[in-house]
């Protein structure tokens, strides 16, 4: 049978990635609490394709996946893009694989549990020269407007924003402890179960303690570059502001990502 | 050229609806204030297809857009249905043409103007008995919760809801009223453009007006039976809570479809 | 501390459905070769709320699903409505749980495997006097238009498409062998992963065996109401149109919901 | 009334993007055959704030809007960028409008016409040093494999795909010029409206001229490169397999950003 992928191309154009998107599968992560954790990936495969070749063998991304599925932890994930590259005969690869990460959160006051879903991303490249492993967390928050509250005489407009970073991977670390910085530094914490008394604790302590998208990205940052793992980061904060339609946002970039 | 659709079918199952969907078109509708309003939609067309025939003839549907999407008025979106029947030879026509449409708003102290997005949708369904045509018109709202305000020492938790109705004409209205009734039964209305002294009365004039997603559905409910207009309709609030990752919801009917 | 919600309301307006939409939430459903299967589900649970009282008790919805996850089968689904329903003291109690379901196939000529992902979706009502319970089926297929292969000199045009049911429960049965019986009244089902003999099987296999959506549902319709287990039913089939930027679409209902 | 965001910060984190996003908003662009074209816009402002300043006045970037809305034409779009950088006292200004373009096409045979939509996007980027300028432009598209034809004894699997460009702008050019240059690289473009001798045509066109994502890519790329008027660009293709529930992907960069 004819191999049409594998014959040459004449137009002297090399292709930059080319790969496989939107692949759905059930995958296994590391939990910092239950040791593992079952959740479903959205994932995107590509390798470089050199100007001579007219196309790639995408089959071969979908039994890496096959063979990579039941243990994407971060230790793990690297040697998923190397397994691509050698496959492919490709230079480099790159892999994105987005999950919903979930964690069980004690309410403030009643202590009730429940489980709370964060989105969470992990982000490979690797070539002869480099290997950058990015790891993104979505983390949903509350903020309370500082402008509002001083202005007004009674009560201030505070909404749901979600918090955004991407981490340049230097050491391992626990998603687990990125969330608790992140939800530690909006003017709440946002939960899925909570009862009276915990509604009364995070309504004044949210009033207590206002922030514009502005102070969200620059308390994170400040936090997660006193953690000195993070060769570069990222945070992106948006508000669905409650008195608009639209969003307030805010993005910060620290360090450096060639080290 | 043989026409396939046309032949006939032997497993004696009659087809509810059939045709295209998610097309996009530009139209012209109404607009209270400026006479006409450009806008885009999305259109989905259907016809029922009787047992006996294999397919239906699905660009028909189109040439029936192309005539009307220059005059998608109330007034005019039922001959569209009809059409369809006499352009498909079919018994029964559906139509759902979803757009966005634009409203200037004035903020309330500053009078400062800017433009106001709200999602609308024309829904028609026609046989030889009955004609039936839903306006639906989608509002986003700011609602600021009555338990947090009561059982807390300052602040209220609060943030952007959307409120949906959906109303079986009767006669012709403006959806210009319809939107105004909504937003002055939310906690408050919401902008695009406000200023200082406009942040400072809306996050004052919605602590003064506490509304859980079950009073402004019974609200709204309350003043659309009073215009004494819609035959039926429905009333549904989402709230994008700001204390949860999750959204609170409430819905209610109203009259009697089949009149 | 106050209880707003148990305050009465004078409006006189019965909400239909309130309560909490878009919970994200880890489920365990049952697969019939591995006997259980985590997921991820998206939740909305609403009760019904008399005239008289002003507001529900969200939180009390979330209790049910901590209690419920771990065990989504067929046969605890209703269990949780009817715990709504003592636990919101509510006449009527509604729940919606959408989620991806996994299934290894394998290739037709090669025998490769891979996961499938099929979304699926529980939906149950229970008042009084009916308890009703539907599952919803999601999947994935290729279709080969036969109009197009009959009026052209080589090729067809074909693509991408969804067929949807939804099925009144009646008795038990397995979700993998509603997808296969789906499958197999399309042009071709899709895999995940397809070497190229397999390629080759299934280009001639949807050559042979040409589809129009109104094809689809009805091949669909037969051989669900041959099983004989489903009161009613209903059958959708939507393409990706290759040839389109909108899809075709088709619909067909069986049976008698009040049963 | 109190200024809180001009008030100062200690914390020593500038900040390189802040603003609103997801701005809905009616505009009005420049239309190759009708002059004007009025269609809706998604709108993303950002500007740069300096370390020591606590937060941006967001509303302002709502005042630009409403002052450019009503022509955002290729010419006229840069100045929003600059007004931006004077009302916001910024270094930087990031604006991003993507809104779907209209255009009328004939059908191959029968010249029969209908509306098609392209979705478009304008992004710029201003600072003291560099102004860059990009349109953005995606076409659907149909394509077909060319292994599945070279293979298969009959048929070939073919399916709706999406090609996206980004171009850097050097000097005007007609978004409809680029269309037509991406739609006849494919193995077929798509229309809204054909007639069965339109179908059989593109059936046999699409079998005649076999293209994989790659193919598409190295194709667009050539053409652009051969304009010779865009300093950068990138080429992005989709396919949406009919064989497969995840996508094909195909992506290339040509030029040099920094010129």
């Amino acid at each position: 049978m004819l191999d049409v992928q594998k014959q040459s191309d004449e137009r002297n154009i090399e292709i930059k990635k080319v790969g496989v998107k939107n692949v759905q599968y059930p995958i296994v992560v590391l939990d910092k609490k239950n040791h593992t954790q079952h959740t479903v990936a959205n994932i995107n495969m590509y390798a470089d394709l050199p100007h001579n070749f007219k196309g790639t063998h995408m089959s071969r991304l979908i039994e890496v996946v096959n063979e990579y599925y039941v243990d994407i932890s971060m230790k793990n994930f690297m040697n998923m893009l190397d397994k691509i590259r050698s496959s492919m005969k490709a230079r480099k690869a790159y892999v994105e694989v987005s999950f919903p990460y979930f964690i069980e959160k004690e309410a403030p006051v009643s202590g009730m549990k429940s489980m709370m879903e964060y989105n969470c991303q992990y982000l490979g490249e690797v070539d002869d020269y480099k290997r950058k492993f990015y790891v993104g967390i979505k983390v949903p928050i509350s903020t309370l407007c500082p402008c509002s509250r001083e202005i007004s005489d009674r009560g201030a407009h505070n909404q749901r924003g979600i918090v955004g970073v991407k981490l340049l991977f230097g050491s391992f670390f626990w998603i687990e402890d990125i969330i608790d910085l992140i939800e530690d530094s909006a003017s709440s914490e946002v939960f899925t179960l909570l009862k009276r008394e915990d509604e009364k604790y995070i309504t004044e302590r949210a009033y207590d303690r206002p922030r514009f998208v502005e102070d969200v990205v620059r308390e994170v940052t400040q936090r997660l570059a006193q953690i000195g793992i993070f060769p570069w980061f990222s945070v992106e904060a948006e508000n669905f502001e409650s008195i608009h339609n639209h969003s307030a946002y805010a993005y910060v970039e620290w360090g450096n990502k060639e080290t």
